[in-house]
């Protein structure tokens, strides 16, 4: 299984507006790309401190797409990159990371 | 929920073990945070490549720890952190980023 990790830095001057990401984009991205039988699942968070408590969080927001492999998510992401990464201005001006991981441990509590 | 992410940027000349780390360190980080009745959950990947495929990640290595509470991942690691902390450089020379999330989605696919 593969991660797709989308990591927003919390960069000064920088907008994210919190409520539109969660509440618009994210449920549109995960409506469109879910539809793929090679989805496994996704996560989003919200940065909230660094390992210091009241520390500012590298990140604001992370995504992390999980797909059986990363063609399956390409596939499923390609038809509608351009909706998605159309929506994107409407949330932020963050240029966010973004990473290919191979998931090697994966246990629910 | 809360995520705790760690993150090993890929940086030149740094030193990363990925066997130790997934075959000895995080067994044991594993281990004894699980202890923990807030517990939830944790994930384990190895970064393949940027957005680009055959690009560079921005991160060798990611761990992410759910816990109810940030107070409930504390009460875990703590009694341990000497020992967890001290095995570090036995798998890396790098300074992890490490930060507390708001889990606002989750959905397994």
């Amino acid at each position: 299984m593969i991660k797709i990790s989308i990591l927003y830095p919390n960069t000064p001057d920088s907008r994210f507006d919190m409520r539109y990401y969660v509440d618009t984009h994210m449920p549109m991205s995960i409506e469109l790309l879910s539809a793929h039988p090679g989805f496994k699942g996704v996560t989003v968070e919200h940065g909230i401190s660094g390992a210091i408590p009241g520390s500012e969080p590298a990140y604001i927001a992370m995504c992390h797409f999980l797909f059986d492999s990363p063609e399956d998510f390409m596939d499923a992401f390609t038809p509608h990159a351009a909706a998605l990464q159309g929506d994107m201005p409407n949330y932020t001006t963050i240029e966010p990371v973004i990473q290919f991981n191979e998931v090697v441990i994966s246990i629910a509590g």
